[in-house]
């Protein structure tokens, strides 16, 4: 079976070189690094921290270089799904496409270009040390489903799936994905923005009450969407925020949208908070304050330009 | 008839210099920086831009070398109320006591030290260029009136409001000063915090589309507040709003809150948007952006601490 990893960033490495140390795979990751490509066919694909691993795995920055693949695996940042998909589109005609990303409307964005869409998302977290490199932070499950209107046959979902948890990274192939998509959105859109807005790690977030309470805010407007659109999220978001503010777990971590503001890039806000109030106004659900906590980031990157 | 500011910072400053203008006026001055205060008493306090003046003002640090005064004017930020009132207060024992600063809180902080108080608003604007120096901005109206539970006598207010127009600071006295003050605090909760937040001047805060949907949805909850005190806005803070995006208003003003947090002083957050929801819970009125916007720059303020 060949599968491709669409973005070869933090997350894509992680399913690039496990999925590597399968005899009856063969993968394949599109980059726009180049360094990181090719560091990746230089000397493999190399993971350390939570799992140490080294994978074979066949790199390029060249979209049409690529064959025909059975799978997908979309892991760029979401505001590239659209650029990254349509490049790479031509490999996965006879294949389905995954994607693990954050936020909304991904699934959306690839059905636009492939026939075949498995919605899906992963708790495991990384970052890239240097090219072909990835500190591996958190092990965590992913879980995949049929994107309802442009789906996914199930059986094709449930070898993904294996593939993924017989090479280490635990996955399940469900019915209906999107409960554990909403709660990772729920948590993402309701803790991300507060740290970036502040400059406060989770732990110092989670420990304001003030904060605390603005959190639960975000958290109750995401599942009344979720819940308008027959949404059964798996667990409480609630649950996971305070959780990962235990000092052993997440407390000192900065958001991913505060590394992405101290950096001035363009944050995921739009596919998050944007995300929720979009389907709140499809589904006549008010969003005052995820719309409020959007506008502000969109004022914070905005303020970067003269 | 002596009057004693109390705060001689930007603001303070344009009511010493202008009454000092007045014969029939003795100007004190406390304030508690000692090179401020050495440069009015060698040289005189100096206002130039909207106005050029200098004025004989007697200034201290020393709040126990005050003489009896028929007037207090507090001009400090609004956390400073409390102590500069408490050292100033034996000062005041015969006389009327007024606040013109920002915030919601002053008028009853004020109360507890002294007998008769006059609740005030003021809109000149202007910046300490140098010690003894400072830069008149922005000319503007003042408006006093009797603080209800403790109130001065309303020919006292007349009689202060008519020193202040007579040295160049028009100013009225009303039987009820709180439509102005509300109009005022609503303005500066809707602008402030935003470009605190952003870092976006108020005319590039205007001008988007989502934060002024933010800026509006702030101001409503204020007028909400008001209303449910009986509180008749002397205009909609909406015109203010868009007047001062105007380029030769104000477009590339930096909101004071966001000049202190480019700083990292503390802001005054605590007495706009914090004063608003005090309000707001004693009246029953929900305000939960304004409440979401005082805790992120909580946040921000909480940022600066390791």
């Amino acid at each position: 079976m060949r599968i491709c990893i669409v973005g070869c960033g933090a997350v894509g490495s992680l399913f690039a070189a496990n999925l590597a140390q399968l005899d009856d795979v063969e993968v394949w990751a599109f980059d726009t690094s180049q360094p990181h490509v090719d560091a990746i066919n230089g000397h493999g694909l190399r993971l350390s921290g939570a799992g140490d691993v080294v994978g074979d795995v066949q790199a390029t920055t060249d979209a049409s270089s690529l064959p025909g693949c059975d799978f997908g695996i979309v892991a760029t940042k979401a505001m590239h799904t659209r650029s990254a998909i349509a490049a790479t589109a031509h490999a996965f005609k006879a294949g389905s496409v995954a994607t693990v990303q954050n936020g909304l409307g991904n699934e959306e964005a690839l059905a636009e270009y492939v026939g075949n869409v498995i919605r899906g998302t992963t708790f495991p977290a990384g970052r890239i040390v240097e090219p072909g490199h990835v500190q591996w932070d958190v092990r965590g499950d992913t879980t995949l489903g049929p994107f309802e209107p442009r789906p996914a046959a199930m059986a094709d979902i449930e070898r993904l799936a294996d593939a993924c948890t017989r090479g280490g990274m635990p996955t399940k192939a469900v019915a209906d994905a999107r409960g554990p998509q909403w709660r990772k959105v729920i948590f993402n859109a309701s803790t991300n923005p507060i740290g970036a807005l502040t400059g406060l790690t989770h732990g110092r977030v989670v420990e304001r009450p003030d904060l605390r309470m603005l959190v639960s805010g975000l958290v109750d407007e995401g599942k009344a969407v979720a819940g308008a659109q027959g949404i059964v999220l798996d667990a409480d978001p609630e649950e996971l925020i305070d959780h990962a503010a235990k000092p052993e777990v997440a407390y000192d971590h900065k958001a991913s949208m505060l590394q992405d503001v101290e950096a001035r890039r363009s944050t995921e806000v739009d596919y998050l908070n944007g995300g929720i109030v979009r389907f709140g106004r499809e589904h006549g659900v008010p969003t005052p304050l995820n719309q409020a906590i959007w506008a502000l980031v969109k004022g914070v990157e905005d303020s970067w330009t003269i």
